[in-house]
């Protein structure tokens, strides 16, 4: 009866019907993360990486009262322009379901659509984490602990260094999330490729990281993986280069005392101001590169499924 | 076999039969919140409401090695005078029923046990939360994770603000359950209409919030959701008269030592005092709304559900 | 399917044929814990106690790309001497298994073992809590949420005092998890019988706890009990006489900078040594009270099920 709530575009109908590796991205990016008509553009290009490596991707958002698995591109025009999009977490989706309204999905709401489709892997930039000053505030995103309950492998370049790293990496051993850094030692931090902290695990190829997915599914343990893919090294921003960005930035909040759900919005601002762009320009590069290990994973699953 | 366990009075037993609205009530309120008789008067006022709004009441209970679900007058009065009851909640409960003692549900006890009797919804008056002190002292309600988990739509008057409003809502957000302040933006703080906090979710009638949960289940998403329902205007106490008693209370409890699970019962019995008794009389009138509330909302679930 | 994952020993397989008694018990105490031979000798005079109480030892690890369950003589042997074991908890038991590494297993990864095994009931020293400083630094053992979700009684001597004895207890409260003082009202700590603090529940006979895990299944409720069984009176190590030593081993490794996961094993021998190592005798003499108490519950469990 679930299945009645997913709409496959057309490609994604097909790629399920031949049993080929399928990538879901999520749409909030789309929604709020860059302007139109770069958002949907950018959207295009990590769809076209994807085909590109043999995957076919399956962007997800809510519209109509269903859960969209691929868009079609009149669909990602509609959504690169819509108004007052509510950007959906676990807490919401079913509300925005049923009430019809449009909804942008989150690294959690894309799991969870993923994971009824059918879809395994999930490409996306940064995933959230534990918040700077979590220790008094309690705000943890709501992406942590789906990671340990739903069983997709999500392929994000670490978290945003604007993050408490330590404590998302100290919350994720909690809850028995394999965070996976792929082909280095280090933690990525997003625009950085080392946060310099070490993750708790690394595989070097999309065999490994397939494989022991499977076996967490065969196992019978609920939830995915994080795979920490750091951003290509000519695209990246180093820490020393974008730590000062982000304290400055971080200042400024303080200093005009922006608070709760004001705080990331602002710090991005600023922080894209502050790189002079590059920050984006980063940001866009992180997410192909992360399109195309997601596609390399999907068709490692597929084959080792057999 | 679970079924065994559970002993349903004749009035929900015949509600069951008939496949119409039942709504749960807990029953520390009974053993923990007023003092016999007047605890037994409101409990079957509380019920009364529920029937003259068209659903059945089911108030939960442990006795006896059983689960019951809907108590006899006999056994309200019974459970109104009982001595040395425990107060369980998800920890304790299977050891309250293995040894054959009497239990009072909190929140996430009276939850588990109207899922296991396939009622919905659950009318209460304020849930746990987080601690004031939470940051170093951890100490936050297994009411929380119980909504995260366990798929029923409890009806509240929001969290007493004794508790940390503003972490109560994050730790929610974070497991992804649902709040939804019914009628307003606001979200309502017991005694107060607002708490000076927006919920996340605002829903205006009982059949938004029943298609809500009906979406949640079709989902496949465990959890229920909370409703926060504002205490109704001519029975509220507005946030500039309750708050100075709340921080006299606190300041005394401080003062005098009071710690750990001394410290709510300490806080209610001095704020119950230093309002001369308005604070007892707000708690029975938003019970009762609540119930209002969680019998339109039972309805509105048999009828959607078809 | 995950059964193909599973290798029983020959002891073990026998005691599955039988529906005899079983006691699971981890390895990271043999890999991470003691010197070879030591370490095997303390394994087998634990496996020689489970079997004087009437129940079969069945020792857990990972090798060769399986989870053993029960070691022969061979792989015990093996494993006490093996150089770069993976300590392996629910984050990172798929990856060991998927990469055929060999990985002994922390009171989690035991837990989820059991439970794949069809294990009641698991005999360990202490369990992983919420660390001292966690309120900043978050550090909280994945021990904890898995006693919330998977369905294994385990025996411990509470928890080892370095850790933050009163957090992890409300950690456990708001985690659902039942805590269970054996024969006494106090929640004990590892070397010492009495922590200080009282624990939420207490039974004294091992009829009683197989009772309440038994009905915590019936419920439908995930998730284990933790059994906190006080040190022997002539093995102790009292409060007064380990605190101090406790004191002085965190204050160097505060004034040498250890941090991470350099504390524990720091922390642990400095106490070893401050103690003239009594603190080692200790911890055998309650891991042999443990694997007694646990075979006790785990007969009377097969006695109950009928
Ligand atoms: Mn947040
Ligand atoms: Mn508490
Ligand atoms: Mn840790």
């Amino acid at each position: 009866m679930t299945l009645d709530l997913l709409q496959f575009s057309p490609e994604v109908a097909a790629a399920r019907a031949a049993g080929t590796a399928i990538v879901a991205l999520e749409s909030t990016i789309i929604t709020h993360g860059m302007p139109f008509p770069q958002n949907v553009e950018a959207a295009r290009a990590v769809e076209a990486e994807i085909r590109a490596q043999g995957a076919t991707p399956a962007t997800i958002a809510v519209m109509g009262g269903r859960i969209l698995i691929g868009l079609t591109d009149q669909q990602l025009d509609d959504l690169g322009q819509a108004k007052a999009v509510m950007k959906i977490s676990r807490a919401d989706i079913a509300a925005c379901i049923a009430r019809g309204a449009v909804g942008a999905t989150t690294v959690a709401a894309t799991m969870i659509c993923a994971r009824l489709a059918g879809i395994d892997v999930f490409a996306t930039g940064g995933i959230g984490g534990v918040h700077r000053g979590a220790e008094t505030s309690f705000d943890i995103s709501a992406d942590l602990p789906e990671l340990g309950e739903t069983a997709v492998t999500v392929i994000a370049a670490g978290a945003k260094a604007i993050l408490d790293l330590p404590k998302t990496l100290e919350y994720l051993e909690t809850k028995g999330v394999p965070v996976i850094a792929y082909g280095q030692d280090a933690f990525p931090a997003f625009w950085s490729r080392d946060s310099g902290l070490k993750a708790p695990l690394r595989m070097d190829t999309a065999a490994e990281i397939a494989a022991a997915q499977l076996m967490r599914t065969r196992l019978g343990l609920p939830g995915g993986q994080l795979v920490a893919n750091p951003i290509p090294v000519e695209s990246e921003i180093p820490r020393a280069e974008i730590n000062p960005a982000i304290e400055q930035a971080l200042a400024e909040a303080e200093a005009q005392g922006i608070a709760a759900k004001e705080v990331t919005p602002f710090l991005l601002q600023r922080i894209f101001e502050l790189t002079e762009g590059r920050s984006l320009v980063s940001n866009i590069a992180l997410v192909l590169n992360n399109a195309r290990l997601g596609a390399a994973i999907a068709r490692e699953i597929v084959k080792q499924r057999g």
